[in-house]
């Protein structure tokens, strides 16, 4: 599997994925998941994807054939970040619909697509294998795909729009971490692209191999602390009372 | 869905589950899934349930009826917990085939049993669809069934065989409120039990709505102190460095 996060804030982006990808449980590799487009100086296009590798491979490939070869419709001609979420859907929904009409194999995958063009905002959109697309709300300001039910809770605890960069980049690390320790299919390095509004040429990316001494001393100090914090919590059995039993049937 | 979780420590069982049954998003009920047994003195028997309600309630009626009407094999008449699991996944599987053969539906449903019979050591089972059944183990003491992933990652982060009964209450508390928190089909009121070796008379049967302060309290101590924790974090900027950037393709 795969876990990729994107976070839409006032302040940027934040952009994070795993680098596990497995075909059956003994065949586990490790592939980049953070794709960055190839454009004009007015804009900057991430691309994070889960699911089938051929798919997402013949995808990129795509992507990238159709600004060498200038296609009318590229990633570099159209004006709205949602134009190119929609184009990124026809191209997902036509490598997949290949494959189906030859085999009846399904290989699906999903993407997520996070950057600005300049002018308007930053923004991050989830394109379904369907072909159709989601963006985040004010009250939703992320979103996942893969592996996304581990991570989730600490993403609805700390996220807002209002949260800074680099919180929502540690918030991210966070949910990815507890994401690895409960399912093996996903793993490092984690791959992590921080934007700030309006930057288009200067996105940071980090990399965080296992042993990166950063990733480790998040995971230990989350560690300390949620034991210091499960230490803190109300004894049970001091401020709650069990009731007359269990009805037996 | 559904989320119940089982907890197999040397102190005893910790059992808990929520209430909250749908048939679709518009058809929400409460619904206890946690039943307990009439057993002979020897023994103290609790299953949690989680799928299809009227599978569920089939099983629960047919082993009650087993024991008011004298059958061979019944909770009462089995030695071993495990012959206990194995008759479960003979009526569960016997409930689910009768439906499927009749409309093709297939009414899956996935239990837990907890329990004790004196003189052996009490333990839990998960028993599937398919009537076969799996136990804990010392590196994973506990057993989850429905909505399992949310909650996980605090289970494997506390729980091993010798963390206190109460610990592992509120460890159980703490996973139930963060399903609760990233899934609207997992909700109030929680019940718990909690069962101290060897007493099969007295196992202690908590009930906690959505408004009571024990409950209220553990949500938000435990937010306070995240929020904490996420303070504490090792700062990105000081302590990792971006790379060359991102491969452009």
């Amino acid at each position: 599997m795969t876990y990729c996060i994107g976070v839409s804030l006032d302040a940027g982006l934040v952009l994070t994925s795993d680098s596990r990808t497995n075909a059956g449980i003994d065949n586990v590799s490790t592939y980049s998941k953070m794709h960055r487009c190839m454009t004009t100086p007015d804009r900057m296009l991430v691309i994070m994807s889960a699911g089938n590798l051929a798919t997402t491979q013949s995808v990129i490939q795509q992507i990238r054939r159709d600004v060498q070869e200038g296609a009318p419709r590229n990633v570099n001609t159209l004006n709205y970040l949602a134009d190119v979420a929609e184009y990124l859907g026809d191209v997902l929904v036509a490598k997949i619909r290949k494959h189906t009409e030859q085999t009846g194999f399904v290989p699906d995958a999903t993407l997520i697509l996070g950057g600005q063009i300049l002018g308007r905002n930053p923004n991050i959109y989830m394109i379904y294998p369907q072909g159709n697309y989601i963006t985040t709300s004010d009250d939703t300001p992320y979103l996942q795909i893969g592996e996304s039910k581990y991570g989730k809770p600490v993403l609805d605890r700390f996220l807002t729009r209002e949260t800074s960069l680099e919180d929502a980049a540690i918030c991210s690390l966070i949910s990815m971490d507890s994401t690895m320790k409960s399912n093996a299919s996903v793993g490092p390095p984690i791959e992590m692209m921080i934007y700030s509004r309006d930057q288009v040429n200067n996105p940071k990316h980090y990399r965080f191999d296992a042993e990166n001494p950063y990733l480790i001393s998040i995971r230990h100090e989350w560690a300390n602390q949620l034991n210091h914090a499960f230490r803190a919590m109300p004894r049970l059995e001091e401020h709650a009372h069990p009731n007359g039993g269990l009805h037996i049937f």
